[in-house]
């Protein structure tokens, strides 16, 4: 247990027994050659240079064929021996070289984690690697862009957020998960569920159904909703992190499991649903490992409010922030040309007010799980 | 499924078949006698009235015998017959006969749900019992306090956030959950957790490691640090909702688990450990049945900087927010008179820089596992 405090100059790597996958395998492969370019330029006394996608607006656009947001072919040139470039340069190769040692050990850590590991005064200086995680952060993205690797083969977790629930077993690290007998606190979704994490097992489900809180997935889950209707029952409290993304992604694609997401009829419930749909603007090189753009919008709905004849005490008004978000969301390319999306948001707008699913209770407590859901489904009424 | 939509005026329940347990008939005995009461007077002629136990500041005080915050003997008369007090009488009957509702029905909903559940225009007026969720939160406080029920007695759910994995079998509503083959996602712990929901069945586990975030407890769960130590592992994702601290407590008080907490080195730190040790000052009536007062504080302590021989380059710098907080909290009566805590405060104000349980990444990914926790688990060197 004693060991040795160890210098606190520079980080220093124990070498310790590798567990490997060949996908950590072809993350190292582009690793290294990120470092070899640069020892090549140098032997051939070239200057080194990094070539890295470009991240901006610009570079981003909908790919109406695939159905999802996609980064362009442009790069930006990151230069050894320009002045403006020289530390982005060296942050660059840094977080490449944790992330290598990450894999190396077999570990894992959050972006925080990989900014302290990082994190060091300059030898022979008084300059820090980073000053703060804001600078490291986007390196992160820089290096995933690069050797085009998701954050998660990097090695990298993003927060824990999400339960999972129903007719599914899985084996999550050599554990096995019946995801039916998981009682009313569910299977907490991790943030890496990349295959050689998680694999399914076992699945009776036929879908899946998303929704937005954790107080919408209890009502659900107590209900034994997924039990009845033979599905598997997700939230990820809010806009989903990235795991539960990327599992929602794994269990459409690879079990051919439709999903449907029951969100709030305001614009974050559009924007979760545009974001699990088509990929966010933000991080649009992810979208090719996470976007489903055959996901379906189940409700709510603004036509709602008469269709299930809910009391006027539930209506919230807009606010100015909600009408131009809503505006926005109208615009973006893959709702512009859907003429039921367009009435959709329309009538948000034209109502005046937006609906949480939690108003559904002023029904009664299980309408929600008893008459809406089921009604939806069975009508195949949902929005594309 | 296909039910006739009700009438949106007023809150109808569906009687159904009830699952009740000796909890919920002390619970709905003491909710019927707060009915009976107001019956009682009006048959007699007198104004109905309540007295709701006075939940101020000055109502709050600390035992030092039993070493929990504890409410007073002050209560607050609300009568029906009073321009004043009328709406808040009607509020506070009306919360009452939904949480009736709840047992009755066997279900739960979140605080929000139950705003929902009861927020209705007032016949023949345009009054709306409810404006808005911040005016039945309170309410729902008074009922809790008045019936002497915690809030998930009254079948109401808090957010719900947290995991646990380690040596421990639980029984959830009836499926067995073995916290040991739960991968890396873990249960996902529940917001209600009271013995007719989950039930232990085998500990193996020595004692209770709570760490602050996620990010840590996937290091933790990760090194399989509760199989090494035989532990339960948890986290509460920052401040820990009341599913967690209840949790705690039961594992404490049922199966006589020593609880250590790992937290940041700050003020945050500091507070998070306050109301899991002695309970909140807001909610002083829970800690009956949810402070541990013999909680551990593991660290980040103030001395682990030169302790743990770290870079410089970890440092955060105090804000005056910071300060403030640090200097009320050593002032608590729980830490005022303990030499221990005022040092670990000074220290903290001397150093001038806070901690965060990540930075001891910079040692090494796994330093905190194998090296931090379990030197100071061996050498007992924890503040009490």
């Amino acid at each position: 247990m004693a060991k040795k405090a160890r210098s606190a100059k520079k980080t220093e790597f124990k070498p310790s027994p590798r567990k490997s996958s060949s996908r950590d395998d072809r993350t190292l492969a582009q690793l290294s050659q990120l470092a070899e370019s640069v020892v090549r330029a140098a032997n051939a006394r070239r200057d080194p240079h990094l070539d890295i996608p470009s991240r901006t607006l610009s570079n981003v656009r909908y790919s109406p064929r695939k159905r999802i947001i996609e980064m362009g072919k442009n790069t930006n040139r990151r230069q050894l021996f320009n002045l403006h470039q020289a530390k982005s340069f060296m942050q660059t190769m840094l977080v490449a070289s944790g992330c290598k040692t990450l894999i190396d050990q077999g570990k894992t850590t959050s972006i925080r984690g990989l900014y302290y590991l990082l994190k060091h005064t300059i030898e022979g200086t008084r300059e820090e690697t980073f000053n703060d995680q804001a600078e490291c952060d986007p390196v992160i993205e820089d290096i995933e862009v690069t050797v085009n690797a998701l954050r998660e083969e990097l090695h990298l977790y993003a927060q824990k957020k999400g339960d999972m629930v129903g007719e599914i077993v899985l084996v999550d690290n050599g554990d096995e998960i019946d995801c039916s007998r998981m009682g009313s606190g569910g299977y907490g979704i991790p943030s890496i569920v990349e295959p050689e994490v998680i694999q399914f097992k076992k699945c009776k489900a036929k879908f899946v159904l998303h929704v937005e809180k954790d107080t919408v997935w209890q009502r659900f889950n107590e209900d034994k909703f997924w039990r009845k209707y033979h599905c598997i029952l997700t939230h990820g409290g809010g806009q989903p992190p990235r795991g539960v993304r990327r599992l929602l992604y794994r269990l459409h694609n690879e079990l051919k499991l439709p999903v449907y997401c029951l969100l709030d009829n305001d614009p974050w419930g559009y924007y979760i649903y545009s974001v699990i749909k088509q990929g966010s603007i933000n991080l649009a090189y992810e979208s090719r490992r996470m976007a489903i753009p055959d996901a379906k919008f189940l409700g709510l709905r603004s036509k709602d409010f008469e269709r299930c004849g809910l009391s006027p005490s539930v209506k919230i008004d807009l606010t100015d922030t909600d009408r131009k978000r809503a505006m926005q969301i109208a615009k973006y390319p893959w709702f512009a040309n859907k003429k039921p999306w367009q009435r959709e948001i329309k009538r948000l707008l034209d109502n005046g007010f937006k609906l949480e699913v939690e108003a559904l209770i002023s029904k009664d407590i299980s309408y929600v799980t008893e008459v809406y859901a089921p009604q939806r489904l069975k009508d195949k009424d949902w929005l594309d």
